[in-house]
């Protein structure tokens, strides 16, 4: 991240994380509370909640109490995907950012309901906001659209490999449309609908969305590459396509988001954004 | 049940089952909407849809699309958390219903995110209801706050054993108010507020939902009575009270839901429906 880039995200960062936690206060028991606080204490990039609060200003809008609960609701279904993604019937993960997953810290059975309550508490919080209620309900719909099994879950279905072998490029673009480009389209047009985006902009945000989406994942196979993995390993976009074809097509799907958002009353920092994002070298 | 609680809640069982299977035609791989489909095909009481329905027609309303969508979207949450309890991590159980339960029929990543699936799906059923945007967020909120962490996920929480080992009779009533009564209190309301209940129905419909959904608990207890299990197994309140207090304390709650509807322009059903959960020997 770039020093502009970096002075925009670090305080709305710490508001998200702030938000997250105080979705929290009322939960019951306290060690439950306890354990729906932990994994919202490791820190993060929250890419998906600073897209929403980039989308809402590029149309003139505010990081107001609306916008930051449409990007902290994504954040946290974006958590609790990773809570129930390190079980040991998904990925079976002891660590994440250096600490003790969830189930670890705790166990299976809280790693279960913490996920649950994360996902859950998302629609909750969406529902409180202090928007009038077209707005609230809009921004529900595009949530569970994002994180349902049109979009998120069926592509973690895909993952877990209930559509059988990925093998063909048609399979692996869907399954990451899904299992990550759906939440990342779905956090910017949130973003766009807690500020009030005409349909114009929001079509226009709708592309850069899914652009970026995907892209991200391409720019993930680069940075994870291994060529020589042959046939072991999950599907990816560089043994499908190579690391040159990808990043070609990553710079591409980066330029197309670019392109999209050009006519917006204020796309700085989206711009910055997709850059960071597709050109990152971690 | 009586023959004419039968007629009325058969037919509204089959509607709610279609309506529940519906949700999933867009879901994909195929396996996995195969896999969302198999816990809707159980059959099932399907009392906290039917609750939802009675409390509509309570106050003069019909099980249009709109209380049907209620009434299933309870009835899917029920149902996800069913799926995840019965995981191996939970209460491992094989059967449900004489059927593998769905990890067993699949696999448990299949059984964890079928249940992320259900979940997310009630709020994007209620979103779309062809209600306005003020009745949908409203049962999205109430939706909400019965399935989280201030209702079921917190007693699940408390039951699965992070609020300690539940020895008193207060704690076990805060368990069972979350683990079942806070769905039930929910299906209550949100067939009343479908229906367009008034503020004063609403509460009198709140004062039979919180009773009902206790003394349901009660009466599970002393179905499932053993007094001679000393301290093994779950708390429960014969355990604390002895069958016969027990009794006699779900009778006064069925009384006290009773009493509550009266003065509903409806309430025949609602009446049939707490003496049938109350009263029933299975």
């Amino acid at each position: 991240m770039n020093k502009a880039l970096r002075n925009w995200a670090g305080p709305l960062r710490a508001r998200v994380d702030t938000w997250m936690l105080g979705r929290f206060t009322d939960a019951w028991p306290p060690r439950f509370q306890e354990a729906c606080e932990y994994p919202l204490k490791t820190g993060g990039k929250r890419m998906r909640a600073l897209l929403a609060c980039a989308a809402a200003e590029s149309v003139g809008g505010e990081v107001d109490e609306t916008v930051l609960g449409a990007a902290g609701s994504v954040e946290l279904v974006h958590g609790y995907s990773l809570v129930h993604d390190d079980l040991p019937a998904m990925d079976d993960d002891d660590e994440r950012r250096g600490r003790p997953t969830l189930h670890r810290a705790y166990d299976e059975a809280t790693g279960i309901l913490v996920g649950d309550a994360m996902l859950t508490v998302a629609f909750r919080a969406l529902a409180r906001l202090p928007a009038d209620a077209a707005v609230r309900i809009t921004l529900v719909e595009e949530l569970s659209d994002a994180a349902g099994h049109p979009g998120m879950i069926g592509g973690q279905a895909a993952d877990v490999g209930l559509g059988g072998p990925v093998v063909e490029l048609d399979a692996l673009v869907r399954l990451h449309r899904g299992k990550t480009g759906a939440l990342i389209r779905g956090a910017v047009r949130m973003g766009a609908v807690a500020a009030g985006a005409s349909a114009e902009q929001l079509a226009a945000l709708t592309t850069y969305g899914e652009a970026v989406g995907l892209a991200f994942q391409m720019a993930d196979d680069v940075l994870d590459a291994d060529e020589d993995a042959g046939d072991d390993g999950p599907p990816s976009y560089v043994k499908l396509l190579g690391i040159a074809e990808t990043s070609r097509r990553a710079a591409a799907l980066r330029d197309e988001a670019l392109l999209a958002v050009e006519g917006l009353p204020d796309a700085a920092i989206l711009v910055a954004l997709a850059r960071y994002t597709i050109d990152r070298d971690h």
